[in-house]
């Protein structure tokens, strides 16, 4: 196990509600030193659902993303709750974005976003024998839009122009591992 | 297709480097407003490389990462230069972190890091036919390590604590996809 580089100094550089930028000045075990920024959410850890009907379909939902300003399909996702643990809070996050919730749930994987400028970490849940379940979320200015996507049709949801974010892509390969 | 929400205002909330905190005002066509923060990074297009060798293993780097203060394995991956194009860039970055280059490169996928708050794309490159070709990196405080992973030990890749970044889940398991 290599030795990690000592942090001499971390600075504040900017932020927001959300966002938080910092400067690390950092010395490495062979006496380089460096500058490296990186960004803290103040949002806690995340959880991301893949959720599969009766049908080996699974829900995915279309929601307007201010990053790249379109709509972008994904998997249900959202931030943990205080006091919620990831199984909570994938059920919750599910019933609140497409009306199911799951009688059983399991955890497939934890994922981080880009670990070289995050800390922020993602547990995945696979989410199956759902039932109709419907939560209100204060938080969404309109209701996502939720599309049932066949799991033989992954090639076609690959190539979907909209189909992009990392964590959904990795998320229904990984089910589509965990269940054949 | 949805309309998407007119956005009435951007103001910049707080700037680095690298990075540009970015608060919106939008209008959704349902009447709704709402207030999105997005992050806009300096650093172009990136391009992560599953890079395979005759014995089917992968090529990845074991490099300290600031968010997670942590050393994290990843697919060898870098931003890609003005005038490159992906391939060129892939075939770059593996020179440079792994001391080998590629005959084949070709695009597998597309990628982007959470969409909702960030515009930055990365290409994903599979590379075969590999030879030894160093190239040096201005950029590193130290030499990444390289570790030799075999395709058919994904589940044990999997469950390291240390190999968690959503991108080079996707990338390893797209690979292993394209390749069987």
């Amino acid at each position: 196990m290599k030795q990690k580089p000592k942090i001499n100094n971390v600075t504040t550089l900017g932020q927001s509600r959300l966002f938080h930028i910092e400067q690390l000045s950092l010395q490495f075990s062979n006496g380089a030193e460096a500058t490296f920024e990186r960004i803290r959410a103040r949002a806690g850890k995340a959880v991301m659902v893949v959720a599969l009907t009766e049908q080996q379909e699974i829900l995915l939902v279309s929601e307007y993303a201010a990053g790249t300003e379109q709509y972008e399909l994904q998997c249900p996702k959202g931030i943990i709750e205080p006091g919620e643990d990831s199984l909570a809070a994938a059920n919750r996050e599910l019933a609140e974005e497409t009306g199911y919730a799951a009688r059983q749930c399991r955890l497939l994987q934890t994922m981080r976003v880009s670990p070289g400028y995050f800390d922020h970490q993602t547990d995945l849940v696979l989410a199956t024998d759902l039932y109709p379940h419907t939560l209100d979320s204060a938080d969404e200015p309109e209701p996502p839009e939720v599309i049932r996507w066949s799991l033989d049709r992954i090639d076609e949801l690959l190539a979907r122009q909209d189909f992009s974010e990392s964590r959904s892509i990795a998320a229904v390969l990984l089910a589509s591992r965990a269940l054949t």
